[in-house]
């Protein structure tokens, strides 16, 4: 299958609330796919089809007496294996952990099954959500890698076997993955989506994929409404329905660190869409912020790398070697070079990158950067050099810097580069996720698509 | 054993470092003290007698060779039963975790064995951090609560069991205790000392139970120097040895929202201590600020009571009911009644206190507060009205404060009453635990004690 922009996938809000399929109606036609497509895409750890129909089964009766307990009553969502289901085991893509079933429901799971949600699957991960790869594939084409770490979460939706699936980011575990497979999604502010038993470290968050904007809005917000953010932060803000599309009055352009070694197609097909944009755009070299800003965050993969290592480690270093991978062992071992001082001196850097991106609120009011470092590469675990690629689901650097930054990013599916999707994302100011969805709507609506 | 300030238990600086004891004879004068008063003081829910002698054996032969590991190389700890240790299990006080042994090290123990520390028990903890009482007795007098949630660690400690215990407080759970058994304690700043999996809740800490300023500082500065601060924070900062006396140049008086409800013995043990500073002071009356600082603080306890709870709500829903006492399931069911908008606006209110306390800081070096209000209470389980008693380890007004100001505290054993232990706490601004250690050491030396 080539992928094309026009693409778009199986949505809940377009057809469940409108009366077009029940909720259980919806959930077989997720089920008619997993069955079809499950044994070459692989985003499944586990899945719990019983339950899943009964709670379908309610949500539908519920939408028929017209008392849905909220706009995602119903919907059937997946859950990225790093987060904690009472029903299914949370594996976490490593073999310390299998059979790992604590049968606790993390706090965001606990809000969605409040708000009705139908929580259908567990997704494939990266081992810890680091670089050693799951068995999922790109729904787009099987030799490709989904991106990681949010594996599972991204090609689920990709290929319709969920609306709506759960992923989390610290480096660029959700919008790359999103990016590669075409899907929409949003990395929300830091701390804006309760992280429950994940708060080991300082950049990770949790947010959703979804074939449209308002599928993942809806589902971020249900969830913040219920159990507000991470401890301490009162959570994702902005109304309860979707951000309505705003046009943005001035975009800066955030070409990530990794820009000059982006492929010349990929970095071609994203100047053509900057410069498509109704919008005034500002690159770098036109205000002495964004350039300030672009060099201050030249190293923020490095940075975020330092620092979600020695977080890392702790819990790391509970786990037996043998069961940790060559890759994970690698980089823990690399983190037991640091001391508490060099993650120190890495958090101040990291404070100076949030600094220079303040400083642009009243300059811009948002950045555009590319999602992904071109299109998914090619993945065969079975190549003679598999071992020896350290990014085998692809370079999150597009995405280091906005984690760094704890801002709201919408990976927007707008780019297609030799038959796969490319994403484009909006990156806003920490706490304007609804202003983030709403300037991804209106942009989404008024720039042509980019097919090369 | 009637109290008086003038007691000093057991300390490890005094005499390890020195070579007066080596670290396994220190072990064994604590083996005994704890074969002796054990039964009675019940601090323990487990220990690790045979590996707590080969690390002190370890540690002996290290400092014999002049190459101890750190300044608390051989020092016997205990530790709250909220925190992982590997080897014993953690159950928290609660039924819903007996038996639970997750066989991993929190961060903090991480860094201790590292620092030659000797893990040598797991300290009774109220259940799961709040209401209910566990069996500890107050070394000082058994009809009398040692203070919670810290129960076992502040009762070890004055029983000279261990020089130094790990205690965690989210409203006052290291100071209360500590200042009922006529400890030292430090609760650090918020985000001073990771956490490890005990990341629920924004305004916990951990920290360490001593019969002297030195044991305590040492401890926390060389968990801290080894695994930094809560992901995010850099930790504890401040000098590797203990911080020199330093004489405050001007102290407020911090009277807490409980002061009018002080017994009269008490209020006024801790005024004539407050008259006797050798250091201009200034009473709420007599400086603006601080008046509206104590206005501002007023509700500190239920602000902060309700943000906790609602931090707490998402793990206590996990477990079965019929595993949780009566006192945690009256708690928990208020908190259900919460919304995530109630909780963003105490949020709000604690964020406002905090601004409060960071106006005094050209005002005044630090605020001197009771540590608890008046001597630990008489508790008895088996009286005909036990059950009906919302606070069983006292009252954590006196804390509540400072909790929620995530400012470093520490306690001061400088007041006897009707002979029983009352504390008095330096408070000092977020960051500022090294300068708290070196007031508190200048007072403690400086300031009669006073008896009544």
């Amino acid at each position: 299958m080539s992928y094309h922009p026009s693409w778009r996938g199986v949505t809940f809000h377009d057809v469940v609330p409108e009366g077009t399929l029940t909720p259980r109606a919806f959930l077989e036609d997720c089920l008619e796919r997993i069955a079809e497509r499950e044994p070459v895409v692989r985003a499944f750890t586990a899945m719990n089809v019983e339950d899943a129909r009964a709670v379908a089964d309610a949500a539908t009766a519920r939408r028929a007496a017209g008392r849905p307990l909220s706009a995602i009553d119903g919907m059937p969502i997946a859950i990225k294996d790093l987060i904690e289901t009472r029903d299914m085991p949370t594996q976490m893509g490593c073999a310390a952990y299998a059979g790992n079933f604590p049968k606790r429901d993390s706090a965001m799971i606990q809000a969605l099954r409040e708000a009705g949600a139908v929580i259908l699957a567990k997704a494939v991960t990266t081992e810890l959500g680091q670089s050693e790869p799951g068995p999922t594939t790109n729904p787009w084409n099987p030799r490709h890698t989904p991106g990681g770490s949010s594996s599972g979460s991204a090609a689920a939706v990709a290929a319709g076997f969920v609306p709506v699936a759960i992923g989390t980011q610290v480096g660029g575990s959700i919008i790359r993955p999103a990016a590669y497979c075409g899907n929409w999604a949003l990395k929300p502010s830091q701390g804006a989506i309760h992280r429950g038993e994940r708060q080991g470290t300082s950049q990770s968050t949790a947010g959703p994929h979804a074939n449209c904007a308002e599928d993942a809005w809806l589902v971020a917000r249900e969830i913040s409404r219920r159990v507000g953010g991470d401890p301490g932060h009162p959570g994702l803000q902005g109304p309860f329905t979707v951000p309505e599309p705003q046009r943005p009055i001035r975009i800066g352009v955030m070409r990530t660190e990794i820009w000059d070694r982006i492929p010349a197609a990929a970095r071609d097909a994203f100047e053509q869409l900057v410069r498509s944009l109704s919008v005034e755009v500002l690159w770098p070299e036109e205000h002495p912020l964004l350039a300030a800003f672009e060099k201050r965050l030249s190293h923020a993969n490095a940075v975020g790398g330092r620092i979600t290592s020695f977080e890392n480690r702790w819990s790391l270093c509970n786990l037996p070697r043998d069961k940790l991978a060559a890759r994970t062992l690698a980089r823990l071992d690399i983190s037991m070079t640091y001391t508490a001082e060099d993650y120190h001196v890495a958090l101040v850097e990291r404070q100076a990158m949030r600094a220079a991106h303040a400083a642009l609120a009243p300059v811009v009011d948002m950045l555009i950067a590319p999602s992904c470092p071109g299109p998914a590469p090619v993945w065969d675990p079975l190549a003679p050099d598999a071992d020896d690629n350290p990014r085998p689901t692809g370079d999150a650097a597009c995405n280091a810097g906005t984690s760094a930054l704890g801002a709201p990013a919408v990976t927007m599916p707008l780019l297609a580069v030799g038959g796969l999707p490319m994403g484009a994302q909006v990156v806003c100011q920490p706490g304007e996720d609804a202003r983030a969805i709403a300037y991804a709507r209106w942009l989404y609506t008024h720039t042509p698509a980019v097919v090369v």
